[in-house]
C-alpha cells in the first residue's frame, strides 16, 4: 500500500490522479490533499478518499472549510501545504500545484525524503539545481508525470544516459499551429484556450499555444535527466500520439505513444517500476492512420529560443523566464496584452536581469519576485 | 573481446555483420566464417578478418578453396558448418544462413551453449519448441537480429512479458502494396525483387511481397518472446521507420525506429546489453515528415492467415508452412508458377499435412522433407 499526499488535488492533474487511485483502492491510500481555494471540490474529495489531513492555501477558504466540521485535520497557508507535503507517514508526494506556487512544497517534500511524482515543472525550472542536489543527497526518486518526460523516462527505462545521443520532445504546436505569425497578433484568450488534443488548465494551455510550455519542458528535461542542453531537441507532432523520444548513440530511437490521456503518465509514476492494467484506452494506429512531424518555427514561436538562451545563461535566468511568463500569461488572459506580447514581455524582462547563481532558494525566490514586478512594469508600458 | 562465429558470412546479413565488426576491431574477433558456395567473397573475407576456421557447405567449392592453400582451416558440408558453430573458443554465434539450411547449425550452437545472434528465423519457425527448450536448459541467450524482433527486444529491455498486452510487428507491405489482388496475378519475379525500403536476399524479398516474411516473423516472435499468438498483431507501415512496437497493459506503446539499416539490429545484438556509437545515420523525422499505418489486407495476403493458422495448429505445421513456402518461392523465381500461386501451394500443402508433435528434430526434418515433396507435386500440377 503506497501512502500518498496529493499537492494540488483540485487541479487537472490532481483530479486525474485521484481517478487513477480510485480504480486501485487496494494499492494506494490518500493521506493528504491540498488545494488553493476550490473547497467545494475538495470537500467531495474528502468524502470520497477520507484523507487524514487537507491543506487549503487560501486562509479564508480554509476557515470556511473548517466551519463544516468535517472529520479531517485542516491546515492552511503555504506552511499548511508544506506540512501536508512532509507528513511522516507519506511515501510519495504527487507534486501537481500549478505554477511557481508548487516550488516550496515540492522542495520540502524532497528534503523530507519523499518519492516525488512530479507534474509541477516550475519546481525544476525555477530551482532545478537546488532540487536535484537535494534529491541526490537524500537518494530521492523524482518520477515525471508530464507526458513528455514520462515518455522519455519509459524509453530510458534505467539505461545509462551516456548511451543517449538526443532527447526529442514532441510538441502538438498548440492551438495556433496553422496560423501565420501575423495572424497571431489578434488571437484572443478564448481562441488560445481551445487546445486540439489535451484538456488542461488555463495557464498550461496558453503556454502550449506560445510553445513556452515546451520551453519549460526542455528545462525540466535538462534537470530531470541530467543531459546537456545541446542534446535536447523539440519537434512539432500535431497528433500528440508520440509523447517524446530518445535517440541513442547507435542511431536507434525509442518512442512512447498512447492516446492523449494524462492518466497514463500519472499511473506510470504512481506504480513505477510496475505497470497497472487498463489505464488508458488502446491506441489504434490504423485509426490514427498517420503521424506527422515538422520543425518548430522559431520566428513564430520565440519561446523556444528564449528557453534555450535562459538555460545556457543558467543561474536565476530560467526562473526569471518562468515568472515573467506567468505574469504575462495572466495579463493576456485578462486581455491586458496581446498574445504575441507574452513572449515580448518575457524577452524584455530577461534582457534586464542580472543573472545570479541561484544556489540558495532565497536567491531564486527574490529573482522570481523581481521578474514578476519587472514584467508587470513592462506590461503596464505595453498597455499604455 | 567477443569471439564470434558467423554462419552465412557471404549473405546479406553476414556482410553487414562483418561491416559492423570491421568498425570495431578491438571489440570483436572473428574465429569462424561459413558460406554455402560463394568462395570468391569468402576468400576476401578470410584475407580481411583472418579467421581460424571456415566452412563451405558445398563440398566441391570447399575443395576449390582448399587448393588455394590459404592460412585457414577449411571444413566442408553440414558437419563442417556445425563444427564452425560449436568451436570451443567461440562466445557468440551469428546465425545468418538463409532458410531451413540454418536450422541444424543453429541448434548445434545452442546445444554447445553459445550466445546466439539470430537472423535465421527459420530455425525458430521450424523447431521453435526444441530450440527454446534447449536454450532454457542451458541458459543460452538468443538475441534477435531481425529488425522487427530487435525492435521488440529493445522496447522490452528486460521488462516482464506479463506487462505486455500486445506485440505489434510492422510490415512495409513489400513491393506490391499499392496493387490490387487481381493485379498480383501477373507480377514477375523482377517486379517482386524490387523492394521499396530494404536491400535483402532474393528469398526474403519475395517473402516480403507475399507478406509470408511477416507471417514467419509472427512465429519467430511467438517463440522468442514466449507470448501467446493472440497477443501478436501485424500492421502495415510502408515507410519502414518504426520497426515494431510493444503495447503494455496500461495502454502505453513503445516503438523502436531508425533509418532502414540492418547494421542497427546487428550491432545491437553483437554489443548487447550496450550500444555502440554511430552505427546508423541519424533518423530525421521532419525529413520523413509522416508515418502511416493501415490494416493488412488478408484477402490479398493470405500468408498471414496461413501462419496464424499454422501456429494455432502447432507441432510440425509451422515447419510445413515454411518448407512448402521455400519450394513455392523457388518455383516462382524460376517462373514455374505465378506470384499468387505461392500461397496457394502453401495452403494446399498444409491442408494435406497430418500434424505431428514435432518434439524431436528428426520429426521436424522429416516434416520438412515431406512438405517440400508435397509442394513440388502441387507445383507440378499447377504447371500442367
Amino acid at each position: 500500500m503506497k501512502r500518498l499526499s496529493i499537492l494540488g488535488s483540485t487541479g487537472s492533474i490532481g483530479k486525474n490522479t485521484l481517478e487513477v487511485i480510485s480504480r486501485n483502492p487496494d494499492t494506494f491510500k490518500i493521506v493528504a490533499l491540498t488545494a488553493r481555494n476550490n473547497i467545494s471540490l475538495l470537500e467531495s474529495q474528502i468524502a470520497q478518499f477520507n484523507p487524514e489531513v487537507v491543506a487549503v492555501f487560501d486562509g479564508s477558504e480554509a476557515e470556511r472549510l473548517r466551519s463544516k466540521k468535517l472529520p479531517v485535520k485542516i491546515l492552511s497557508g503555504e506552511e499548511g501545504v508544506i506540512e501536508a507535503a512532509t507528513l511522516e507517514n507519506v511515501d510519495m508526494v504527487v507534486s501537481a500545484i500549478a505554477g511557481s506556487a508548487g516550488l516550496m512544497p515540492t522542495l520540502a517534500a524532497v528534503k523530507a525524503g519523499k518519492t516525488i511524482a512530479l507534474a509541477t515543472k516550475e519546481a525544476l525550472v525555477m530551482a532545478g539545481s537546488i532540487i536535484m542536489a537535494e534529491a541526490l543527497k537524500r537518494g530521492v526518486k523524482i518520477i515525471p508525470i508530464d507526458s513528455e518526460h514520462s515518455a522519455i523516462f519509459q524509453c530510458l527505462n534505467g539505461r545509462d544516459i551516456e548511451e543517449v545521443k538526443r532527447i526529442i520532445l514532441t510538441a502538438s504546436g498548440g492551438a495556433f499551429l496553422g496560423k501565420s505569425a501575423s495572424e497571431l497578433e489578434s488571437v484572443t484568450p478564448e481562441d488560445a484556450l481551445n487546445h486540439p488534443n489535451w484538456d488542461m488548465g488555463r495557464k498550461i494551455t496558453i503556454d502550449s499555444a506560445t510553445l513556452m510550455n515546451k520551453g519549460l519542458e526542455v528545462i525540466e528535461a535538462y534537470w530531470l535527466f541530467n543531459i546537456p542542453v545541446e542534446k535536447i531537441d523539440v519537434v512539432i507532432h500535431p497528433q500528440s500520439i508520440i509523447h517524446s523520444m530518445v535517440e541513442f548513440i547507435d542511431g536507434s530511437i525509442l518512442a512512447q505513444m498512447s492516446v492523449p490521456d494524462m492518466k497514463g503518465p500519472i499511473s506510470y509514476a504512481l506504480s513505477y517500476p510496475h505497470r497497472t492494467e487498463n489505464v488508458m484506452p488502446a491506441l489504434n494506429l490504423t485509426d490514427v492512420a498517420k503521424l506527422t512531424f515538422e520543425e518548430p518555427d522559431h520566428e513564430k514561436y520565440p519561446s523556444l529560443s528564449l528557453t534555450y538562451d535562459a538555460l545556457k545563461r543558467g543561474g536565476t535566468m530560467p526562473c526569471v523566464l518562468n515568472s515573467s511568463n506567468e505574469a504575462a500569461v495572466e495579463a493576456f488572459l485578462n486581455k491586458r496584452i496581446s498574445f504575441t506580447a507574452i513572449t515580448r514581455v518575457v524577452s524584455k524582462t530577461m534582457a534586464e536581469h542580472s543573472v545570479l547563481k541561484g544556489e540558495t532558494i532565497e536567491e531564486v525566490l527574490s529573482a522570481s519576485i523581481w521578474a514578476r514586478q519587472k514584467a508587470e512594469e513592462i506590461i503596464n508600458e505595453t498597455e499604455n
